[in-house]
């Protein structure tokens, strides 16, 4: 595996000190400031974690007490097996990646369950955290050293996400990620979600990236370079088993739902300087009408990524049920509002259990639309679908 | 310590089945799925981690496989010195709480330091942390059982934060918090933030809460029994030490900028279904102008909350410079644009290094409203005064 150090990234990570410092040794101890604890074997079992953590750690203080952003981040230049402070591990044969994350409390909605915006950035987290252990990290987004000197960054065409059950606030989660090969010029990453506690699979997810130069912005095809870099670390398996992708539909300005003039705000903006792929899911969801949202789960998500949004640019959500839900919105709306009450109970002694019962159990599907407004004509950003389940059956006569 | 049982979170946490159940066992192992590493050392390490974890964890699993939600949160029914899972551990003499945590990817903005609602994000979870380690904790923010019992809720009052440096993406920070009392009904909340390597001070916090029932929404007294949980946990230890509280003046409709129609969407709320305080100082934020933000970090923010907005709110941001804020806007402006160059040229030379290097240096000063648009009138939700710090000094003449 090559790994070619950027003359702009040239992290100075060998010890200037020993790595048993004992400054350090003093911080990671568990008397910190004098203070001292109560407790004694399960301190004593952090202790040997943070005693680890040190052992693994190639920070080191200058002796003028300066110490360097590369420091403070301390990426690694070689690769690692094990990362205490990240709960991170190295697994499938050394090539794959695990990380125990617990749910936080600002990670979950009203009904304590995490969003769907905190899991896709617990999945970025957790793939860049994979780049990290690699020791191919270059900087920014999970480019490599190789990437870096190509001036090539990662882009991702597609995603694909599956969930089950929602994680909720306190949950010990395990995210587990890997990557493979995809066609010629691409990369498949793929992640897996389970408890900990039980090893029950919560949500799967997969996903295609592609190179772009980040000065021309033109697509790239994969340099020997890179591919000697990465394709060590590709396997075949797969977290979602798709014979072939559904294609999703462009959506013109006759879509049932739009949420127009959309602009990024500057904490929209990730460390790449680009509206994060997250917020575009974000104002996916915002056009699902609240009663869906009241009553309903996203169980899936597909994205397939067109162009990048800038941060000076208006975007345009769309989004359009699939025919099934019209039906639904009136039974819902039935439901909620009592206005049709009539037509609830014919529909109830002539459908009885069938066909509305059947709706109700049936899960929702959306198509949406991200464009930027512009001249002569509007482009895409992104389209998606979503699949939405019922929460908890509300209607008496659902079986 | 009073620890009452509340009749709706009743938690069964002790084992149904072993907790060296052979399951967990086999899950929290390094081999997984038939998979194995290369890794020999630090994976011994991790392992070590995980196996601590599965002492400490009370999760088990029914015969039938089920698992409920109370297992799955396996909130602690009573105190815990160590918590593998979240690097959490009892400190300060056996009150205090720390926590070891890595700046995650998603967490920085695009100069890759860690964003003020990160950070305050944190602050919220470790303060979560530190009551579910101490065995107290009822549900949702923070309440103890105690106070669910007396239907009461915490409520911020008064919150500052100082920040000297912020943490850039992959530093790993220790934020310790604890308790004081704050009056006859009140509690001090502070947290300290730090390298973990080095043990710098990156960034220290104070805030005042008191309870208000979930019924009536008024203030209340602590009663003896609440009083009796938390007391013991308190100490003296001030993170920030203020003599006099500065008091925030209410602005008016003249403010310089404001920012109308706010309405928090679904996302925004949190797990008591309120409009989540964080939310608050990202609408602060918003009004502050983008030529300050380019070149400032905000240093200091201090919050004086009024009342709890609701989802239907519509809400209005206000703030205003302090006077110096108006040249040093020509300055910026200048800078910027190169509009005012012969005033540039002659302030040069008639300050000098003198007035205008000093207003360079000299952090801006803004006064912040939040309030809910309303009849008969606008009630307030929030006061706010932030500092800002200049990033790096841009004139040529700046000293």
């Amino acid at each position: 595996m090559a790994t070619v150090s950027y003359a702009s990234y040239s992290i100075s990570c060998c010890s200037m000190r020993d790595s048993h410092d004992p400054q350090k040794q003093k911080l990671n101890s568990v008397k910190f400031n004098g203070t001292s604890t109560r407790s004694t074997t399960n301190v004593e079992t952090l202790r040997q974690t943070t005693e680890a953590a040190s052992t693994f750690s190639h920070v080191s203080v200058a002796e003028n007490g300066y110490i360097t952003k590369e420091q403070r981040q301390n990426i690694p230049t070689k690769k690692q097996f094990a990362d205490p402070f990240r709960q991170g591990l190295i697994v499938e044969g050394g090539v794959g990646y695990r990380q125990t994350v617990v749910i936080r409390s600002y990670e979950v909605g009203p009904d304590k369950t995490a969003t769907l915006v905190s899991i896709l950035n617990l999945l970025q987290e957790t793939a860049l955290n994979h780049v990290w252990m690699s020791g191919l990290l270059g900087d920014g987004f999970g480019a490599t050293h190789g990437m870096m000197k190509n001036k090539l960054i990662w882009v991702v065409s597609r995603m694909q996400f599956l969930v089950d059950h929602y994680p909720i606030w306190g949950e010990v989660v395990e995210i587990d990620t890997w990557v493979g090969a995809s066609g010629k010029n691409g990369m498949r990453r793929d992640w897996l979600i389970r408890s900990q506690a039980t090893g029950l699979v919560f949500a799967r997810a997969t996903s295609t990236w592609v190179m772009m130069n980040r000065q021309t912005r033109r697509l790239s095809k994969m340099p020997e370079e890179v591919r000697n870099e990465i394709s060590p670390w590709f396997i075949e398996k797969q977290a979602i088993k798709e014979d072939v992708p559904e294609k999703i539909v462009k959506l013109d300005n006759k879509a049932k739902y739009m949420n127009t003039d959309l602009q990024p705000k500057r904490s929209d903006l990730d460390m790449n300087h680009h509206v994060n792929n997250v917020k575009y899911v974000k104002w996916m969801l915002e056009t699902i009408p609240d009663h869906v949202l009241e009553n309903h789960q996203l169980s899936g998500i597909t994205l397939e990524y067109r162009r990048e949004c800038g941060s000076s640019d208006v975007v345009q959500s769309l989004s359009e049920p699939d025919e099934d839900e019209i039906l639904q919105d009136a039974v819902n709306q039935d439901n909620n509002t009592n206005l049709l009450n009539g037509f609830s109970l014919a529909s109830e002694i002539i459908m009885g259990g069938g066909l509305l019962a059947c709706l109700e159990k049936k899960p929702i599907r959306y198509t949406h639309l991200l464009q930027v407004k512009g001249e002569p004509k509007d482009e895409e950003i992104v389209r998606g679908r979503t699949t939405w389940k019922r929460k908890i059956p509300t209607m008496p006569f659902s079986t």
